[in-house]
């Protein structure tokens, strides 16, 4: 078959064999979520937009798919342990409820400076909370020591091959709700997303393009693709706090050989592309939700005659968490 | 045929087949709306909950089906003149779009009071903006003079056969979703989209209870009920936006009749439930919006025996169009 030859078996953490076996485990337990067109964003991208909305997956963000097939891969004896990750956000929550719904322990080492919201999800699916340090030595550290005490299992936001094949699940959805398809659009930050939605779409139709869309405050994967290696990087600042990570071992091969190009842009057409989202799809999405809108948008898309034959394209909305305290406070004056 | 004896065609201004001729004549121009569940919720309500969210409707709101199906109910003859109509909210925006798909003029009248992105929703779509005062007397002379110079067809908000048609196509659409229905919580303002939900509701499932979300602050179909007749009111004070107006004489029999009860709720709770609804459903929502599940929420709801078997309640989420500046400044900051 013409997928295999493309993607060897054991060349990537992941492959459309695992991801296949991920959605058989998942099916039941996630969301299968809509995808969402509009005329108007249609008029003012000149493409046919179909957004694949995982802001509506259960915990909020797609990381449900990953963390859920991670936890449902332990055996028994694995399991009764419990589970443990470090997080600031989607991924946490996630394994928090994915522990849940298999009734085992999940310890969550948060930094302290994570965005409440994230947070109150986390003690909602009733993750025991552990605080740390909001660098990452000490969140591995503190980590360290609970994996110590507990002997829980760790589970990786996204370097782990059972997270890459949780997340390709979205692209066996969406390539049946919408086989019309020529190019997907998928944030990047750590890669565990775009990794599993690339290698599961170029197995189904190796012509697909897969493009990246990036913060330009944390470009790591567009460096990375330019230098041809994992080079090494200053801090990180942008409003996406779901995008703050680096590329991992795991993901850095995918995102070399399987992403098209990496799209950054600027943290302010991240918030135009939310105010989109929010006026006119009438959809709750974090700013690392909004950023594949705000990279079809981007003048070095629009502009790039390599895309100009981009018609139908796939947007991956990857999660509706965000703090919008300011909203409430006004709107209780 | 059961329905036939319990809603006699031409007891009200709309009928079981009148709704059936509307879904036919807009059902390629309306989007099928989706309807949303969340397990959050149903533990929060201790009920099923499903949102009919008419929020994703072309125009951001539910206004869109009664527009279509009056604009597309006129003889060429009288669409050539256009519509025209006034209104500070979403039956504006749902007009011009209508009219824009027939290709006729929309003169919409606007109090200078409006929500700004209801204004710009129906420059978006193409229609006149005739300013008018902030209060009725001048919208409908602004109204009458723009009438005697184009001779347009006037469109009523709400008051108007074809509106309360279009209006309860929801309830097709709805019960063939959610068959498992027993109850629909519906917003109330001038009647139309109740009115034309419970025709179509009652006829389909005379058992189905219609109970009615009304802001505390406008609460005259409250009164009217209790007072078993229409009375006068003073004027109304609430953040919804969209349920500042008064049952028109189309619209009070049918609430009369077929309205089981109105349950009333204050400002501050739409706003808790807005928050929910954002949080949790991950949807953008207006006040008037929210309002269902607000009510569904609330102790005169939660408490009343008589409601203590609703258990599968369908809640019509009616629109989204809501100004969220203040959010944008902070973000943009």
């Amino acid at each position: 078959m013409e997928e295999e030859s493309q993607i060897p078996k054991g060349r990537y953490a992941a492959d459309i064999s695992s991801i296949n076996e991920a959605h058989a485990r998942i099916k039941s337990l996630i969301l299968k979520t809509p995808v969402l067109s509009s005329t108007s964003l249609n008029a003012i991208s000149g493409r046919q937009l179909y957004f694949k909305c995982e802001s509506f997956q259960k915990g909020g963000a797609f990381k449900f798919r990953g963390a859920c097939n991670a936890v449902f891969s332990l055996n028994d004896e694995d399991a009764s342990k419990g589970v443990i990750t470090h997080s600031s956000g989607n991924h946490a929550a996630a394994l928090a409820l994915a522990a849940k719904l298999r009734g085992i322990p999940a310890y969550i080492v948060i930094p302290k400076n994570a965005p409440t919201c994230k947070i109150e999800n986390v003690k909602r699916y009733g993750g025991q909370v552990i605080w740390s340090e909001a660098n990452m030595r000490s969140r591995e550290e503190t980590a360290n020591k609970v994996w110590q005490e507990t002997g829980a299992i760790f589970i990786h936001p996204y370097n782990d091959g059972r997270i890459l094949s949780g997340q390709g699940t979205i692209s066996l959805e969406l390539l049946e709700q919408a086989p019309q398809l020529d190019t997907l659009v998928v944030p990047i930050s750590g890669g565990g997303l775009i990794s599993g939605v690339a290698l599961a779409a170029k197995s189904i139709n190796p012509a697909i393009r897969i493009l990246a869309a990036e913060p330009k405050g944390a470009d790591d994967a567009a460096q990375f693709k330019a230098a041809g290696r994992i080079i090494t990087l200053p801090e990180t600042n942008t409003i996406a706090d779901g995008l703050r990570a680096f590329l991992g071992d795991f993901t850095w091969p995918v995102v070399r050989d399987l992403v098209d190009d990496i799209i950054t842009v600027e943290d302010s057409e991240i918030v135009k592309a939310m105010q989109l989202c929010y006026e006119i799809l009438k959809i709750v999405v974090e700013p690392s939700g909004a950023i594949g809108l705000a990279a079809v948008l981007s003048e070095s898309f629009q502009k790039n005659p390599a895309w100009k034959d981009c018609k139908h394209i796939g947007i991956v909305v990857s999660g509706g968490n965000v703090d919008m305290a300011v909203l409430w406070d006004s709107l209780n004056k």
